[in-house]
């Protein structure tokens, strides 16, 4: 997504540790005519996945996620992240590990608001080890419903992070691919095409 | 609102401890076409308050805030919420306590992204007590740029937050104003209009 992709490299920062910031449009401070192209590109690229529901996790996923939600008429969930839970009653579970902020926490999903026959498209700001998605892939497994597509705002390509995931057989659509930080710089690689 | 109180008559649940629960729409699961119409009555009620930036607190501010700012195209900050910080370099913070969950968060905005003159539309979920507002009032105090307005989906009428908030001369739009959940029964006063 050519407009993405302008303004990582006009307002994103790369800090050491391979950190690429975008707190300027995305994850902080947020653009919301950017953040509804960005849904209607996922809209379009899985509209013939017969979605049903939208899952996220929170906070940095929701405003892309609730924008796709917007362009496909569809519920979106936001997981809660937790340090940990002792009381679980009702809620499905996962255990994610932030190699950015070296820390595990808990995602859980309320089990009533999953229901049977469902078909998830999640969407997230960024994928690199594939740590998020794939603990809402673990509480899709628990909850025995299908992950139909990932869509992901920036992927870093040089991470394992999409391999993991279309090991699995999930269709994974990046609106930006990061290929290189080497030297403060962003490189891209080739972004998604749209169906 | 009538399609939000209506809403909330439907799917919402009343816990005790004046707990109004709306996760079924508002604040783990999300309907993104009734948060576009709250974003458009927030814009249509602050059109000409000459609001530059919407200041929300994360998670779920994130949704109505990302849609008022679509509406008005209007770029959107959400405050992240932490246990404390040490490291506080270039954030404006405020403490915020949650009576619900009786645990004290700082809230931080980053310096840089907030202009000299800017005027800042606050929108949240909830208002209570007021402490989140409040919060996000003591930062635009530190920072000096104004705040115009504060847009809420669901105020608790019965607790102090609204006449805090205007003894400050905030103007305040709430889209459902909960009179009372005495006997686990929503009695809605009546909601704010439209200028």
């Amino acid at each position: 997504m050519k407009e993405l992709e302008e303004r990582i490299k006009a307002v994103g920062t790369v800090l050491p540790g391979n950190v690429l910031k975008v707190d300027g449009f995305l994850n902080h401070q947020v653009d919301p005519d950017l953040m509804q192209k960005i849904g209607e590109a996922f809209a379009a690229r899985f509209k013939a996945a017969g979605v049903t529901k939208i899952w996220t996790v929170e906070s940095s996923g929701i405003a892309p996620a609730v924008m796709t939600g917007l362009a496909m008429h569809c519920p979106v969930i936001f997981a809660r992240k937790h340090k940990s839970l002792t009381l679980t009653d009702g809620l499905y579970t996962a255990d994610v590990y932030s190699y950015t902020k070296q820390v595990t926490n808990q995602i859980s999903i309320a089990q009533k608001y999953v229901a049977k026959d469902e078909r998830v498209l999640i969407i997230d700001d960024f994928l690199a080890n594939g740590q998020a998605v794939t603990g809402l892939m673990e509480i899709a497994n628990q909850a025995k419903v299908e992950v139909v597509g990932a869509g992901i705002v920036i992927e870093k390509a040089f991470q394992p992070g999409r391999q993991e995931l279309e090991a699995k057989g999930i269709p994974v659509m990046s609106l930006a691919r990061i290929q290189s930080l080497a030297g403060g710089q962003v490189e891209f690689a080739p972004a998604d095409e749209g169906e």
